[in-house]
């Protein structure tokens, strides 16, 4: 089954850690070409030089949200029993991040509650830092996970139906 | 200077519209290189066929995301003066979206406050929906205007140099 | 509908402005990942440093051609009705382009002519600009864009539908 | 050197001819992304649907013309002594063309004139074609090609460094 | 540290399955931008249609040994020891994989002998299926992985340093 | 047809050269896009920064792989009679190849061998060198190529079909 972590297994206050990942200016690119979010303070590098508070383009805000979803992914989500994203509470944005920067994440989860017979919604916090520990994004993202005893079947992911 | 609405411009309740945008395969996979956000939702077709709620890969959240930032830039952010995303609150992921799917936004202004001398706080909301007009999302991004009476200069952009 | 204003509504001599954008190395690679459009000129950096004219790779023409297109974009199209490319007279590339360099484009309508009873083809000048306002490419983009009476319905852009 | 065809070898009617390569959705994605020439003809699947002359998202004309450079750069780029690309006369796009059609170039050396004592001018004429035969854009690239007594010498391409 | 499991841990027989990957168009274009791998072989739907093995444009050799890698990682590579990847042995590609195919890996340590005081190399085995447990391709990938009584100071990934 | 050279026309000894390309950040982001092969190896610089052989993230070893490809493509491959890649034998990664980097590759027939009637398969050892002329990688890429005799049609490639 597509991880084997019900509702019923999280804890409010467990805490995990995501790998780190450098931002490129080839990633506002791609993200750019794949959602057409292009604004001057992430591509006009006159612009970002005048700016009072940036220094040059700086990733845009979706991106680091988007780095947030891949350090969940890695730190918890294989494990969760069919997980689906519900959506994000309390994003905010702190600190400009710029290509070079390496983030990461650490996630806690802060809140649960039962949804229906099938679902519940568990509340993962995530605090994006950069190299220098400094935190730079901080959100909620709330997540669908499956009641264990749900009568909804979890389809297996590949390597589970070679296993 | 970049856009000349400052917040004291923004009226609670006034509407915008964006341009739409179809979705693909192409879309996923840059996302995927920009942030690393893979997962079998997203990019395994065998275990979508036998998801429960799925029927195909499905575009991510963050992508979704990223498209209303999107229609975001191309219905408001151009005029406002000095934008800068300070964060986003309630973000709802309603539908799936699939390739294929046309998506835009509906945007409105739900709420503003004073910040400081310097800058307010604008909350746009926006609906995002597919091209049968069904709601596939909804958010809320907060975004950072400059006061008309600030002392802060919004550098120029380039074509305004140029006039 | 897309965009309101007809063939008419133009004039020989009226000048736009665009926004600018840097280039990167990353736009080189994701030109030849979709066009196959891969020289030595713009991927090989021990290459271009025993070049006479060039001192690293530098931005393919046909980037900064593109690279233009959404400057015109941005900066007109949008507001035509029912803009399509008829193709460009005289492109030329006056000046190397390289990764970091800052672009932007003044506009100006040269000329114009009734093609048919639908029909008339605006003649639009782009004069590429780089961060130091050197001209880097000169150009002219032809635009067959619909007459005021002309029977031809332009399909709504999809904010339009929802107003 | 790269390549050592000089000016004086190109012969005004000689052909050429190119690999042939599929348009895809993908390649339009990665072409916005490195130059944000992002327009409801080419991204948005509902407006298209509804418009008199496209009957889907079409390939944008600074992709033709993209994929015309490769189709150059395959048929006879590798052989010209020090091609720079001067620019272009005339493109036309005849036809939409879409993402599945498969298009490939007929080349031919149309004009060619001294420019100076180290450089001369060739205007090669590309035909683009699709599956069906049926001419989709027609264009002239115009390149500088080192004359042959030039005193600028050639770098070398990094092969024939080490043979 | 990166992964605890050194060269010792490692078992000739043991198993491992990885997640799996559906490929796509924009995954060929992608790897074409990156490394100007373009054959018609895989970007000419015609050339493709008339030959005597392939159906359509296929994914390149190349490609299949990328998703391998990412099978790898998934599977093994993030527990072990500061993994360096020493090479292949015996790549096969043993069936045409098209877009549209979801591709997974079962994988075997198949061999492991001692290299110096500081490093082992662990052979893993390879063999990936497609949706219908068809063997697309087979190969051995060669890992340094440290030994356990090693001087050399494996770095944290980010996350450790946080814990 | 598809390059007319058959499996009888390679000789063992013979040599070729390719081009050369500069890697770039964008490849690793674009491979990783197509392929999911992300690791901190690739794309942490903090984590390569303590690293005790790599300096900053480093190219993919599948990368170097796929530029050999390139290589082999621009150098051999258009002139072989229907190539198929039948897999790789003994790929050796010997130094780091960092963003930045300028790879090549001197190519050499080692072996040949008839597999049937219809097909043979040629080896070529491919040497990847990079600017300063230090060997970075070492693999044999065995090609299938069509025999003299065989009764297999090779299509043609789209400019055969016009000339």
């Amino acid at each position: 089954m597509a991880g084997d972590r019900c509702y019923e297994n999280y804890e409010i206050g467990e805490q995990h850690h995501s790998r780190a990942r450098t931002t490129t200016d080839a990633d506002i690119r791609m993200i750019i070409g794949a959602a057409a979010c292009d604004h001057p303070n992430h591509t006009d590098a006159v612009f970002t030089a005048n700016h009072p508070i940036f220094r040059a383009p700086c990733t845009p805000g979706v991106l680091v949200l988007s780095m947030a979803d891949g350090f969940f992914i890695d730190a918890m989500s294989m494990n969760m029993r069919l997980p689906l994203s519900y959506g994000y509470d309390r994003v905010r944005f702190l600190k400009p991040v710029y290509p070079g920067d390496t983030l990461r994440a650490d996630l806690e989860v802060v809140a649960k509650r039962v949804k229906n017979n099938d679902w519940g919604i568990v509340d993962v916090q995530l605090e994006v830092l950069n190299q220098d520990d400094v935190l730079v994004a901080v959100l909620v993202h709330k997540l669908l996970v499956l009641r264990r005893g749900s009568s909804i079947e979890a389809p297996r992911y590949q390597s589970e139906a070679t296993a």
